[in-house]
């Protein structure tokens, strides 16, 4: 199909200062666990969206000297010979897909652990931060500007000898530059700090310095926060943040302004979660950044719908969309678009699991995309399949997140694939999951996955059809796969006791889990959550009642309930939200027993509770994951459970007894794929039934197979 | 000097197996950030030990297969040939020094994260765990048992190619041979659960497929925990702890047993910080073994005294010293014990820094040692320094941490040092944190470098003498280092609101700084204690006030008070005493303004109060960080200050104003060392002191010199 006119305009070319962008697709710098250490990982995903139609591709923040060291957060450097060897691979990628590569020079300003370097990280004064507490940064003197402003430019030398076409003077997420910006942090008295022009010097300086390194070789972008969400304390959009921008502008070095909202502290403001946040939601901040500089503008939004981008261009909000999760999510959007293949579109659906492991300090990983960080090392390209040389039958069970993705891999491949699923609808627990309040987007997991199965010929759905062990082993098929999903568990058993609560009983009406409560069961108006989870289920249902007028109270073994979403970013909002909805919260402790009789009267235990007899004594005494007198009796109508999964692995174990009947039914293998394999993350139950489909014809598809691990090898490097 | 006869029995060769150790000091494993993928740091950071009289140093936790990865926790790998050649330099080094190499084979039993293989791991049953919330592991089946014996058999088998001595199947800290065994956690109901006999199956297996892997190449030890600190529920040391031994010394193929105590969760109960444990803590339980037993045994300790370590051997507690903190912050104990030279030992002092960058995801480091990670990457050997070709007069002052270590190195090296500092005492702020209760260790960061310093004929140590900058100035030294520290900020200032609190004086009897309290000043009866440092300092004088009969609350920006002690292993200990000394504790709060009657009231403020106008009004409203009218009123009769440090850098700022003095006066260059050029932990103000004195005569020692890093450069790889 051809594109429709009306997204012409997302195709136009932008010119930024001496470089063309072929069309309005730009992937911002974004981290992904490769930086200059793992090339080939590196330049395979950049590369891959290059291929996938965005005129542009970044590194993620790139340091130019030691101090930028933010293990185990991985980053990119440009500090030595190596690092331009490594990131070359990556421009050398991206060009060969006519595409413009960014590298994304930062400084941390003081605010890195530098646990990999033992450098000393400097910044506009001695910060500390939530990244390192105990520690704050050195103060730069005079001296250190100018020593800081030479590693800029060389920085900027090398990312020309790298092969980059655009290269970035970063000041968003209060980093260096914009540490000096703002007089929230630039506490200075030197001519870098007090007045708006003192405070915008080090910057204007220092993107001066690296634009006269660059010179026509690269254009120069500067990504700046245009408010820090603090008031009149901080910077704000209407004031220095215009200000700068305007005060640039009339310098006219900078060729692109990349502009978003937010601070060190809950970046979430910026990379908003899709239960918090819709699309553009920065909308009221960065709109008024075109009127004050004649250089294009991009603001990224989430941004996954080509009217909304149109919107964003006709209403004179920004001239390039600017995108990180969509482009992650899917790295052929613009092709897509150009295409006319709105429904083939892999939309982003804002869970921030990619955020997770970068705060988490390992490897990207995408929910909606299992080949995300995956192109390289297993040669997993996200649009295009090795075609079967010999097509099996394949039955899937279970048209859940991990069957549906399974499905459609085997289908892509050409395989005859059956999807069977006991239900009349597919989705598996996203059909509740959905249903959180906040969490419609995450049905994009289905939709996407619905339409392409709807496409690929060779793939039947069959619905509301359970099927028996019999039932499977008689079906025909060459091989099976179940994806029969989990459940949360009824009886209060959790890590923390290794034993069912006692007492509990789900078939009463004080007791229910989340399925229950999704299904409509009647619940009290007293209601303890419990979580042993750790993630979102126990803050869901208390956000859900809580909406319906419940008294909630969420017990959890965590710090926090769902403290998970630390990594997500989603807690500050959440435990803001909890706060105005009156869910009272109880953090390090657990349920001991409870006794029914009108109500539940739970005992509770705090984890840390004062026990003389612990560890003095060797082989007697309380220990703290077990009972104690200390209890604290709290009373409730309704318990909900939520204290851990188990797999929907019956099927599978029936299956496993019979294995003499496989043969004789012509059965080549029958495996399993996600949560009733093991209940794990979204992102992991989809790349399991991603991964199982593209390994189908190995020896053993249940057994991964091995992947190019990027690291040095002793005594194998050429001197 | 010549070997004490006393210490004579702690030289004894030991056979284990097939093998012999030269001496009774054993290495056992631990992390240190190297795994497989950085060989040169792992291989030289076990190589310095061997020369340091180690009889048998050992690799950390070795995964077998890839359901092992533990990222952002580095461990060792044996599932694919680079893996063996990679672990192989290390045997290589090791045996250089006569010493045996040790792998510790292992399986996480399905509570690794697998965030970097994404592999599903496998263990006893569908454990979550602390370390992978909303995450279960596989079960595994009858098959996935076998499967498992193999990728053990075939790590073995790679063990022996890779050169390594000693081979252990590890079940410490409720990995999975672990699981089967501990009721706790086996709640199978086939031939691997239930009784003794069925839950000791599969580690009596893996134990013996993997001594008949390695035949006499190798000595087998098995790890194990042999009390999991939970009473009847767990596995007891005189219940199935010692029942499992007795069996397997039945079985009669364990050549070494390496014991200790400790479940997953809070594994200080192992690795004991010095806070609140002593050496040889485990003895309780551990000294049991050896009656079970023919085979040697070895416990951990944190031994660093020869005289605790004859009474080991000779009490029948243990035949072979195990250590890993002590081997960390001195890997030339054995030798200097050989040597007779006691005073020469650099002591642990016990504060797990080192497991702390495990925890968080990093290289090691150590507070003692600042050489260690460091003998590969930049060629610093614990012991060994190049002398100067031209020595120079040095003045150093300040004889805390940083300037103590710093004069030492500078010795080491021939260089003329003069150290001066304005105290009568040297210790810098070592002296009030040693009075900490529980941190008296600590004291031997001073006690080690005073030995150094009354050995090392070229430096002089003048006490009591403050020097102006003129003194400085004229001193006739030819390089200057200043380590002149930091000081708690006495006026609220935090990163959390970036200015100075309202109201607070301490000039007054109403608020006081950590120096303050230390120094003796009157306390009242209640006191607040605020936290925006987020490490032991603030806990340190609650509990101490506690102790003095104070009524004490702490306030922290962090959830917990302490909360980075998370990462050494001491929260769960602090958080039990707390409760026990009746210290109330206050999270995720801060100070708003104080007024001061006859008492202080405090106006505090919960950071995630809600606030509706947050984020949605661009640029008006109340922010988080900000005041508010939401806050709650409290009464005290003082507050102590715990919510930042600052650089007592005036000296240095004076010098670097008189710049043109320098050359007048023959100086070289003046620089700063630790916590006066930024206050940082303990480990990089030591590490500043030594690097600084190692690099005194590069062109400008201020800035580290470039270091070796390990990773893959793309195209460099000889294939």
């Amino acid at each position: 199909m051809a594109r429709d006119p009306k997204y012409d305009i997302l195709f136009e070319p932008i010119k930024i200062g001496p470089k063309v962008l072929k069309n309005r697709f730009y992937q911002v710098p974004h981290c992904n666990g490769a930086g200059s250490d793992r090339p080939g990982s590196q330049a395979e995903h950049r590369a891959v969206k290059a291929e996938g139609g965005w005129a542009a591709v970044c590194t993620e923040a790139c340091a130019v000297n030691p101090e930028g060291d933010f293990e185990p957060h991985t980053l990119a450097s440009l500090y030595d010979d190596d690092d331009v060897i490594n990131l070359r691979h990556m421009t050398d990628e991206v060009h060969r897909h006519d595409a413009l590569a960014g590298v994304e020079l930062w400084h941390s300003g003081g605010i890195s652990p530098c646990y990999e370097s033992r450098a000393v990280p400097k910044g506009v004064g001695q910060l500390m931060t939530v990244y390192t507490p105990h520690c704050a940064g050195h103060e730069m003197d005079l001296n250190d500007i100018q020593s800081c402003h030479r590693d800029f430019e060389n920085g900027a030398k090398r990312a020309v000898d790298a092969g980059f076409d655009i290269v970035y003077s970063y000041g968003s997420h209060s980093v260096l530059p914009f540490q000096f910006l703002s007089k929230w942090y630039n506490k200075r008295t030197d001519k870098y700090g007090g007045s708006f022009e003192n405070r915008a010097r080090f910057w204007r300086e220092q993107s001066e310095r690296i634009k006269k390194a660059v010179g026509d070789h690269c254009a120069l972008a500067i990504r700046i926060s245009v408010d820090q969400l603090m008031g009149p304390d901080g910077l704000e959009v209407l004031d220095d943040g215009l200000r700068f921008i305007e005060l640039l502008d009339r310098d006219g070095h900078v060729d692109l302004w990349d502009v978003n909202i937010n601070d060190q502290f809950e970046w979430g403001e910026d990379a908003g979660p899709s239960r918090f946040f819709k699309a553009n939601h920065q909308a009221p901040f960065v709109k008024h950044v075109k009127s004050v500089t004649k250089a294009p503008v991009l603001n990224v939004g989430r941004f996954t719908s080509p009217d909304d981008m149109v919107n964003v261009i006709n209403s004179g909000q920004a001239d390039i969309i600017g995108a990180a999760r969509p482009s992650i999510a899917d790295p052929f959007l613009p092709k897509k678009i150009d295409e006319g293949r709105l429904e083939d579109i892999r939309e982003c659906i804002g869970c921030n699991m990619c955020i997770s492991r970068w705060e988490r300090g390992v490897r990207m990983v995408c929910t909606q995309n299992a080949t995300a960080m995956e192109e390289y090392r297993r040669d997993w390209h996200p649009e295009k399949f090795k075609k079967a040389d010999q097509p099996e039958s394949i039955l899937v069970v279970g048209a859940g997140p991990a069957g549906l993705e399974c499905a459609r891999v085997l289908g892509e491949q050409g395989h005859e694939v059956h999807l069977v699923d006991a239900e009349k609808e597919i989705g598996g627990h996203m059909r509740y999951v959905s249903q959180f309040p906040g969490l419609g987007e995450w049905w994009r997991l289905i939709t996407y996955r619905q339409a392409q199965i709807a496409k690929l010929k060779n793939i039947e759905l069959h619905l509301g059809q359970r099927l028996t062990a019999e039932g499977v082993l008689t079906y025909g098929a060459d091989k099976v796969v179940l994806a029969t999903g989990a459940r949360w568990l009824d009886n209060g058993f959790s890590q923390v006791t290794m034993g069912a609560i006692p007492g509990i009983d789900c078939s009463t009406p004080y007791f229910a889990t989340p399925e229950q409560v999704m299904a409509g069961k009647a619940i009290g108006q007293r209601v303890l959550v419990l979580d042993a989870d750790g993630y979102y289920t126990a803050y869901s249902i208390a956000d859900k009642l809580a909406d319906e007028g419940k008294q909630v109270t969420a017990v959890s073994v965590f710090g926090q309930i769902g403290s998970w979403t630390n990594y997500t970013l989603e807690t500050p909002f959440m435990q803001r939200t909890m706060r105005k909805k009156g869910i009272k919260q109880i953090g390090g402790t657990w349920i001991q027993d409870v006794e029914v009789s009108n109500c539940v009267q739970v005992r509770l235990f705090d984890l840390y509770r004062d026990d003389p007899s612990r560890t003095t004594v060797p082989v007697a005494g309380e220990y703290p994951r077990k009972m104690s007198n200390e209890a604290t009796l709290m009373e409730f109508d309704t318990v909900v459970l939520v204290t851990g999964r188990v797999s929907n692995d019956g099927l599978y174990k029936e299956l496993a007894a019979q294995k003499d009947r496989w043969k004789e039914e012509d059965i080549k293998g029958i495996y399993q794929a996600g949560d009733c394999y093991a209940p794990r993350f979204l992102a992991d139950t989809i790349f399991a039934g991603h991964r199982i489909a593209r390994e189908i014809t190995s020896a053993d598809p249940q057994t991964p197979l091995p992947y190019k691990r990027e690291r040095m090898v002793w005594g194998r490097e050429r001197t």
